[in-house]
């Protein structure tokens, strides 16, 4: 058997339990973010739990958006277009860019993945019809240099975002991925 | 005070008594994930606590990707480098999409955020220049039909990727936001 095999089953095994028992009842809510906030951090195996259990959120409380990094690449990417629909739609006031510590976004090596894409079997073809398409797979697959600068430009980019209305505070934070502590980088308030 | 700003000290206060507790002893883990998968799902409020329960997903276990819709929008946009980062960098062998029921994202409707950004400040004048410039706002902010067809333009994202190597695969799945309920639409795994 192939090892993934028994991932997706043992998921749906348990997820049959979990329905069985009704383990869902105590996760009862609606769709809107009762503290009316978006997160927008990484996709970290060590923030699966932690991130919530730091910041307090529980089930019901926020939008949570993750990526590679908690990166906005690009102001009409689909992570911007899901932080608008949060504000528009879902009422969210604030929004939270929180990267990490020790992230693997920094510094990431465009070249060593290209290489190994080629050693798992992407041909030079396939590689280079990209490259001649006007695809630029060097600067996709970079990271940042740190997670500062990295939540610096993502902040930059929500808070100068065309359509971004009025009266949204957007917060720039880095998180410890071993002990949960928070750092406030750049709080969104109106100057007193 | 404005409402919000009690929102971010409400999360450092409680993150500063996390720390000092050492709540987080029990969430020690490293970057790899232990289940050498990867999943991408909502930013849905329902999904917060709910998903990982439902789908006994631990600290440690998985990267987990998240955006409006669960959705890969573009080839080379922010969340598929994040399933390809995951991939290589990472040693996912498995690519989860969850999308769920009653997502928001379900026949989106462009006009009325737009609408509704007019009302909240942003001038006609900007929406103009962006019209002008290219961008077109009604198609980046079309949800789509379904949440079983946003499912399957992902998987099938996913699995044609130019650098997606072989060996991945790719299941699309649909979570019931209130009971966790899972449902395969369809696992990628080789036919036997």
């Amino acid at each position: 058997m192939i090892r993934g095999m028994s991932t997706l089953a043992e998921i749906l095994t348990h997820n049959a339990e979990f329905v069985a028992k009704k383990e869902y009842e105590p996760f009862r809510t609606d769709r809107f973010p009762d503290k009316k906030i978006v997160v927008l951090t990484c996709m970290d195996t060590r923030l699966v739990e932690l991130l919530p259990r730091a910041m307090n959120l529980r089930q019901g409380d926020a939008k949570i958006i993750k990526n590679a990094g908690a990166i906005v690449s690009h102001p009409f990417g689909s992570i911007m277009r899901s932080i608008l629909v949060a504000v528009y739609e879902l009422g969210a006031q604030e929004i939270i860019v929180v990267g990490h510590r020790d992230c693997g976004m920094t510094g990431l090596n465009s070249q060593r993945i290209l290489d190994n894409a080629q050693h798992r079997g992407v041909s030079e073809e396939v590689l280079a019809t990209l490259r001649h398409s006007g695809i630029d797979l060097q600067h996709w697959l970079k990271g940042f240099e740190s997670p500062e600068i990295g939540v610096k430009q993502s902040v930059e980019i929500i808070r100068n975002h065309p359509l971004l209305p009025d009266g949204i505070c957007v917060h720039g934070l880095i998180i410890d991925p071993t002990t949960g502590k928070l750092e406030v980088l750049s709080d969104g308030y109106p100057q007193a």
